[in-house]
């Protein structure tokens, strides 16, 4: 019987065992938190001495598809969480039904993995979102039909800038995924945000402020994170509203990572949504009193959740393998990083580097937060993760 | 050869390889804050599972002063630290002159670790501190000659409020500890405060501002740490500068907590100082940029120093073990603790608790001081840490 629902307020060391499928960084930052609160961890990966695995101290090395594995997770935990989102819904749901507790719930992770589910699923709850259609197959007269400029995305599998092209014209088509897919209305946004919200068993929900998430120009990999976004109030308090709404009408309990547009027209439009500790939280590990990392622990746990206040305002990069560079990494810079005011490097402990995978991430703390930023360019222009092959 | 002698600034991955002796909370700590920045840490301690090795992975299973340990310890990481003061200082030496770099350095330690040999250090340094006498065994007539009121404390193996025993007057003579001790003048001090400093190998060195240290009347357990301490700007910036030039005399390496008495005159003067993390900088992990852990970890190898700026007012007390109960903890009053807003749990992982053993920590964060010390009494009066034997 899971341990939340004896009353009284008491609780046996460990205070709850948590079950982590997929042992990377989003899985380490939970394992440190978890600890922190008196919780012990098993990760699910496998990697031997995955980042998650390194600081929990007990991995069962399988990948998220084994049935038994699984199966043997769920035995040894009060509540199984996941840090990836490419998990068989199908032995989760068999292990659910065989009453172990899994948050968020399976059924919502099925819909949100899919892409074309979680649009479909988006446009049935009312949550404003870019037109879209399924494309199984990229086809040119489909494609061309629903109109240029149109983003293609993978319905799975896709993360980080993966599985999504943007196509500006016909012209474009020829970089279209041969995969089943949707494709959906490019949003020429002025902005694009991220709401980190987290919902509690009992339906009680708060956000972290707007995130803005600024890209390199032309190509779809996160450049920087600004927090709090720039942002009127009022747009600010409007794109919490949208991304509460959001996980509200999901029934999410959990942290979850809702991305958003700010059209040129002040308009906001849900883009996706991720059911986990979103990587545009992070900043809230230096910045806010309670982290996503803690938050997301108290919500499967039925803890009460923390305050979501921002102490000081924010900017991170991620730490992303150089091009050209894998084998066992080699950091260089960081002395000079370190050197700056307000400068906090986290490394992920990964073994091996490779192009653009990301190694790290670099919060930086200023009262102001440009000053935060050009630090944070400058952190970016003197770190890089190298590899010890070529 | 150590890795920070090399120029360019460019570290295969480990960043360092940290050996620490002894693992309880306050390497704890140490080590989630290595791994952040990439290092890995080994723990030497007896006691399996210990707090530190829980969260290291790598524990050598032996004491401080274990000989064949210490040199095995040195042989795997690039510099040695310690989160205790009880360890065999010419061990130590024996392995430094071997090459292992060892900081704070052993030669330090060995000052710090006899407190009559710390008191006669800073008086030659000329660092101002409360009058005293050596005392190798009680002595009636030499404790009536010194005058009461005034304090006993054990040379060696005090901590936590045992080793030292105030006494109003020769009525108190019985409660005198039978060992080699030194005896110095009773401050009827206006506040005590802490202030943690971090020197780097260079002699750059910085502090925290100065944490007020509350003590239940009458006890000599601490009950409460606020921070910042509440003192006119001017003492404040005082209490500082002692505690830095406390240090740079020292010519300490590291993280050290500078204990210091406000006379009621206004005067300050150090009481002890500890060559080591410190549990009144425990606030800083989540009140300022840069924790006391980075901090030491940044000087011991050589990175260059941290910011102490602190966000918000922070107050902390101590989880002890329930008076009367023993065995494995369990935890009462969490969840009430952790729905008000503002409140960090830290516990340490220890599998037995013990009366008045250092189970956890809370830290309140309240942009008001005062709101902050009422949410940690609240906190203090809802959570108990008992055992499950009684």
């Amino acid at each position: 019987m899971s341990k939340q629902h004896r009353s009284p307020d008491q609780y046996p060391y460990p205070v709850f065992r948590i079950g982590i499928i997929g042992g990377g960084q989003l899985g380490r930052m939970l394992v440190k938190a978890a600890r922190r609160i008196g919780c012990t961890c098993v990760v699910l990966d496998p990697t031997p001495e995955s980042p998650a695995g390194q600081v929990s101290g007990r991995q069962i090395l399988a990948d998220s598809h084994d049935p038994d594995a699984l199966q043997q997770l769920a035995d040894q935990v009060d509540v199984i969480t996941f840090d990836i989102e490419d998990i068989d819904v199908a032995i989760l749901s068999t292990i659910a039904q065989r009453g172990h507790r899994i948050l968020p719930p399976t059924a919502l992770l099925a819909e949100i993995q899919d892409k074309l589910r979680q649009k479909q699923l988006l446009l049935r709850l009312g949550i404003p979102s870019a037109e879209f259609v399924a494309a199984e197959q990229p086809d040119v007269d489909s494609f061309a039909r629903f109109g240029y400029p149109l983003v293609q995305k993978a319905r799975r599998g896709g993360y980080d800038g993966r599985g999504v092209v943007v196509m500006r014209s016909a012209a474009d088509f020829d970089q279209a995924l041969p995969v089943p897919s949707l494709i959906e209305r490019f949003i020429p946004a002025a902005k694009e945000l991220a709401v980190i919200v987290v919902r509690g068993q009992e339906g009680e929900v708060r956000s972290y402020d707007p995130v803005e998430m600024c890209f390199r120009s032309g190509e779809n990999i996160l450049d920087m994170l600004l927090a709090p976004a720039r942002l009127p109030a009022a747009t600010a308090a409007a794109a919490c509203r949208l991304a509460i709404e959001t996980v509200t009408a999901l029934e999410g309990v959990g942290i979850f990572g809702v991305e958003l547009f700010l059209t040129q027209d002040g308009e906001l439009l849900v883009n996706e949504v991720a059911p986990r500790t979103h990587n545009s939280g992070h900043y809230t590990i230096e910045a806010c009193i309670t982290d996503q990392f803690e938050q997301h622990l108290r919500a499967i746990t039925g803890l009460p959740l923390g305050v979501t206040d921002q102490l000081m305002p924010a900017a991170m990069i991620n730490l992303l393998g150089a091009p050209g560079e894998s084998g066992p990494p080699v950091i260089r810079g960081l002395r000079a990083a370190l050197a700056i005011p307000g400068v906090s490097v986290h490394l992920y402990g990964k073994a091996e580097t490779r192009p653009f995978r990301k190694m790290g991430h670099v919060t930086v703390l200023d009262a102001d937060i440009e000053r935060a930023r050009e630090k944070a360019e400058q952190v970016r222009s003197l770190i890089e993760i190298g590899g010890e092959q070529d």
